[in-house]
């Protein structure tokens, strides 16, 4: 049986549950590597992933014989397979965040749980905490969005849409090494930055426009978050300040983030670092990042929570000034012992791209 | 009020519910037109849209006085407000088959609810009849599919790779009017093509090589979705006749289709077809097709339930040779009193790109 699925084994017997049933396709990932539709399920003895034809071949190619999980073709499981699997199992437990409604009553009367309980988290936490590999896979993502924005300061001209714009973003990450986009790509220029989550769209870029890129890449299956705000032409005198404290307090951030920082004081010093200049953060400061991009922790004040070594989170504190602009900036960053590791490298400072001259 | 939401009020009333919390962001959009995180409450006598700060800014916009919905920021909410939502209601309906157990729990407790009914897709069954505008917003998808097919004829050539047609695919997309993928492309080539689902790698396109493209995008938040098997350089001998069966039964089930057809004795008909020549349909023959790529009705002989008019749904029946190759060629159309209009209209005969000369 490989490593994580050890812990989990662990972890539930110590929570005196006797199996789980693991529905989140990003946890069955974490486990086991395999990434299609299917059901982990841990019982007494056995690991058993249910998937259909569709992805049998897949699946036998990815697991060895030291992960020790024995695949099943839905299509081949009657009645009575289902009711066998957690037999004498007395606690069984769910993902209750991920179990629709619906499937969690499928679930309880197809394989006849007495007692189906909520998880709370736990796989989900244990992946807050990521191990030498993961974070290798995270820094290559980290990488290939570093060069990305460095292509872009280039490539982004007067003239071009903010489509185009998101677009080239995923072309160059899919043709340099990344599986691609680890979310939507935001490209807001002009008055469409205002809005934080902004869908890119068919406007032309300008000379004197303000233009926020939030873009991610996967490698493995890991993510990158990194956002910039630049300038096209020039930098229009009335953004400077916004700009500037918004750069602030997010290098202020990081430069006091390590083991031991608590989540809630972090976003409460952000938020009236805002308000004293009038301004509101619309969203949380930052959350985890790893096979998700937005995972735990959510770095907000509704958290009392301590930062732990080897988390991974992106801080992206934000103004948004309805119908005029916005500027946000975002990094991925590791958590150390005594700080933090930057993974995203991408230059801060006002970035012009296509230059007045 | 809105002629949906007035739909939505009336069935709900005769279901013996006073409120309804719609909770799919899917089925919001359906309604309202909003695309935002948010949650929409149907209550005895108003609407109400609660919603984040993010999302504010657009979300007033995009309503109109006629839609009759009051939008509320979550932030400005407090208990008693969630309390009065839903005053005097005894039952009040919810998505069981969205919410997760977590969230029922949740709304059950926030909103103060006694009886929490299912509605059983409700919205997902008023969702399958598709209106005019629906149909033309579909069609247009269909529209900007095929064109891209035709593009992609010149584009593929050996020396490329599955990723880099994928991108492709995307970029002529957003290039041609669409708001981008309906879903993630799947390019397989040679022995690749016989994953059904199958993710573009880096695997570069060889002459002699089948390719499977199964592509859709999206238009004012419609899908398309086609999948065309091509060949590059020549047509191997040993593909024809699993192409030539592929491509029968899919014309054949287009030929059949009509207000009243059976969905399960038309799939059964195929994996019959199939079956007596050796294989097996590893996948549904197909679905509905509207704001979602995949959404009910789902085409397969577990359903025994007649297409009405003004269904859109794809076709897809395919035969995939473990190790070797696949085929699938899939096609949307609309149900209509007589027969289908097949939406998608690309070449369904041989194609062959990069011919060898």
């Amino acid at each position: 049986m490989n490593t994580k699925i050890k812990w989990l084994r662990d972890k539930i017997n110590g929570l005196n549950m006797q199996g789980m049933i693991v529905s989140n396709p990003i946890n069955v990932r974490y486990l086991t590597g395999i990434d299609a539709e299917g059901i982990l399920l841990i019982t007494r003895k056995e690991n058993f992933y249910i998937t259909d034809s569709r992805y049998i071949e897949e699946v036998n190619k990815i697991l060895t014989i030291d992960d020790g999980i024995v695949v099943y073709n839905i299509s081949n499981l009657c009645r009575e397979d289902y009711e066998n699997f957690f037999l004498f199992c007395e606690n069984v437990g769910f993902e209750e965040k991920y179990v629709t409604y619906y499937m969690y009553k499928e679930h309880k009367q197809k394989y006849q749980i007495n007692n189906f309980e909520e998880t709370e988290n736990l796989l989900e936490k244990q992946r807050m905490l990521k191990d030498e590999d993961e974070i290798e896979k995270i820094k290559t993502a980290c990488k290939i969005t570093d060069e990305c924005f460095e292509y872009l300061k280039g490539y982004i001209k007067t003239g071009k849409t903010e489509k185009q714009i998101a677009i080239e973003i995923e072309k160059f990450f899919v043709e340099n090494g990344a599986d691609g986009l680890a979310f939507d790509t935001i490209v807001a220029s002009g008055k469409n930055s205002s809005k934080p989550h902004a869908k890119p769209s068919d406007r032309i870029i300008q000379s004197g426009d303000i233009l926020t890129i939030d873009m991610g890449c996967k490698y493995k299956g890991y993510c990158s978050d990194m956002t910039r705000t630049i300038f096209v032409g020039y930098v229009p005198e009335n953004m400077k300040n916004v700009y500037d404290l918004v750069l602030k307090n997010q290098i202020q951030v990081l430069e006091e983030l390590k083991e031991g920082s608590n989540i809630r004081s972090i976003s409460k010093n952000v938020e009236y670092s805002l308000k004293l200049n009038g301004y509101t953060l619309l969203h949380s400061l930052g959350h985890g990042v790893g096979l998700e991009v937005h995972e735990i922790p959510y770095i907000n004040p509704k958290h009392d929570y301590n930062l732990r070594e080897n988390m991974v989170i992106a801080i992206e504190p934000g103004v948004y000034i309805p119908d005029s602009f916005g500027v946000r900036i975002e990094d991925t960053v590791l958590i150390t012992k005594n700080g933090c590791e930057i993974l995203t490298k991408s230059d801060k400072n006002y970035v012009i791209v296509d230059k007045e001259v």
